[in-house]
């Protein structure tokens, strides 16, 4: 059981008030999580994560996807320290560029090259680059309430941008085929890509995975017009599966953008592209002063490596549909109807009939009380290094949080 | 002396242009440098790079800025080690980002607060953006040649950018106050910001350092209008004044955008800004899936403390100067004349009467064969771990380039 008051937490989020704007900023902010949630931590291990104050809790964020393999992974730490003994960001690039390049060739199924890059919106842009470079073509075709990063031209909350940041965007509807066409249809002639995420996974929503019907009619789309097919694998990338999101569709894509697993926590992002698509990519300027570091690149073969070699895909749906199963029973006790959508291994865990997520804020605030750190609206994520003792110790967490919304609301 | 063939790193490269388009992306791409760079390193310690074929290079780029107290420094190691060993990127931030905010708060002149990033160029654009969100306007007044970045609206090869990406910026140029106030009078009522480079760095051109006179103008006119002073500190950061750059002029932003030497070469940037903009700051939306993460975070803060310890910039600019003093002589002796600009832990060493950098290239690749890697049109970087014995050694190297420079071109 979490201690109510969090002092050491409340102390640095007052020092934190002077010296950054609003006291946090982005998506690690817990302004719009309900009053409880721990805004700093202290340290972690597996999927256990320590706030300030000492508390642990079962983390079913993450680190909001980079952590995969767990916290402190043993191996993946120690390819990134050997490397960084040797060199990180240097005036040059490493032998690392190339076999982690090859790597991905290897291993992810549309690609013939890959880019790297620092951030998931690096990775975005940079796609959207591409294909412009590619096609001579200007429009993008965009689902509605998709998240693609935070620069200018995708960020959902566009405060400081201007109409020409999205004046190229089209919208359309995530597995709908009819607005899909319709879409291009209005840009006839000026389509340079459409970019999808790698299941419909918006903020708050249900999640949908792709029909094949959608994936097929993008991939028609996209050949049809020379357009170019993006697939923002960002933050499902390597826990659907290895050769690509699409790959459960049967549907290559021809750029895909890759960042947060691909290399458990180490700052890193990835482009990868098909043959048609290289001179393009040769073509555009984009750079960054660390994109080069080495020991990202170690840590990200040692990730990949491991992913390989222990069916971690397989460990974390498993692990994932335990918790789901948990969940599920204990909202059928208590006479309340949970909304579980998604893949197993990113779970969105929303309660029916809940337009204000009332119910998922308390229960997601009692979860977190009794030691299990549960998102109320965004996705969660599950590790490898989650063990069914996590997951059923998190179940004894969301056991008494489940009664407490079915005794604030009633049931279902 | 370094030998003319470079077996492992020609392998390299054949493999690299397999998997990767064009065989290598961005500024650290040597494609642009006259044959015999290598491409590809192995390992670097203090000021020393070696290539994959063992060659050993007294490295006057320093990652093209990042490294500022030398490759695989001792304290700044551990500093991040220590913290990665507690947790890097997690599910929050950790009580390091507020240390930071707090030291940059303490150290630089014109801060009230701080954000954090990954790349430079995330530090721009959100100032950029933050400058739009605070006044309502859109207009940004940019130096005719400065890179300010690589994303769209800022990449200085706009393939695959679209126009929108730039119709609201405006050219001025560097140190020309009617220039300025022109490019202001253009767009008055919609002015938003004006980004000004610490000093005008622009590649292959001589450096100018900025004058009082255009400083002062650039303030009064940000004064006047309401837009945001904007100093671009991302690659002088740290080298020219602990308290930000233009402090040198007496003159302070209400932004600036810092990355490259503040962790010396762990992946981070920061914006700084004043209470003005503190408000519009914390209501934009920019983040990234490792903006937070801690391991940098503490090499920065460890970074800052040794500047402050061991009066770092003093040393660079020592050193910078026996490396600027050496280069003088060596051209006195051979009857060249060049042009050696800006601040000397930055130099930019261009030969006069020199039109296709042919001299200067022969000059480099030449330096580079006698161990010292220079570059021929970009500015250079001094670090704190170049030792007297470092120059000393470059020197070596660039006398016998000299002389093949006046054998090949002959005397001015």
């Amino acid at each position: 059981m979490i201690s109510n008051s969090l002092p050491i937490d409340a102390a640095l989020r007052t020092r934190a008030q002077r010296v950054i704007p609003g006291g946090m900023y982005g998506h690690l902010n817990v302004a719009r999580l309900p009053p409880g949630y721990p805004q700093f931590f202290a340290r972690a291990e597996g999927a256990t994560l320590w706030d300030v104050d000492g508390n642990a809790y079962v983390d079913f964020m993450c680190a909001y996807g980079p952590m995969v393999l767990g916290y402190g992974n043993r191996e993946v730490d120690e390819a990134a320290a050997a490397q960084r003994a040797l060199g990180d960001v240097l005036t040059g690039p490493s032998e690392r560029l190339v076999e982690l390049a090859e790597k991905l060739v290897g291993l992810v199924a549309h690609a013939d090259w890959a880019l790297f890059q620092r951030n998931g919106t690096d990775a975005t842009t940079l796609s959207v680059v591409i294909a412009r470079a590619a096609t001579g073509k200007r429009k993008i075709l965009v689902a509605r309430g998709a998240y693609h990063g935070s620069a200018p031209w995708c960020t959902p909350h566009p405060v400081g941008t201007t109409a020409e940041d999205r004046v190229h965007l089209v919208p359309y509807d995530y597995n709908d085929v009819e607005s899909l066409t319709a879409a291009a249809r209005s840009v006839e002639g000026d389509l340079a890509g459409v970019i999808v995420s790698a299941f419909k996974h918006d903020y708050g929503k249900d999640q949908e995975l792709p029909t094949q019907a959608f994936a097929r009619a993008v991939r028609a789309l996209c050949d049809e017009s020379g357009a170019a097919l993006i697939l923002d694998d960002v933050r499902a990338g390597f826990r659907l599966h290895l050769g690509g999101s699409w790959e459960t569709v049967g549907v290559r894509p021809d750029l895909a953008a890759y960042s947060k697993a691909i290399a458990n926590g180490y700052t890193l992002a990835a482009v990868t592209g098909s043959d048609r698509l290289r001179d393009a990519a040769a073509s555009v300027f984009m750079t960054g002063s660390f994109w080069c570091g080495a020991a990202s690149m170690a840590a990200a073969l040692k990730t990949l490596e491991i992913f390989e070699r222990d069916d971690c895909i397989a460990t974390m749906a498993r692990l994932g549909q335990r918790f789901r199963d948990g969940l599920a029973a204990q909202a059928k006790a208590n006479g309340l109807v949970l909304r579980q959508t998604g893949p197993a291994q990113m779970p969105q865990v929303l309660f029916a009939d809940d337009p204000d997520v009332e119910k998922g804020r308390l229960f997601a605030v009692e979860a977190l009380r009794g030691g299990a750190w549960i998102h109320p609206q965004h996705n969660m994520f599950l590790s490898a290094a989650h063990t069914e003792a996590d997951i059923d110790r998190a179940l004894q967490a969301t056991d008494g949080a489940m009664a407490a919304v079915a005794k604030s609301f009633g049931r279902d």
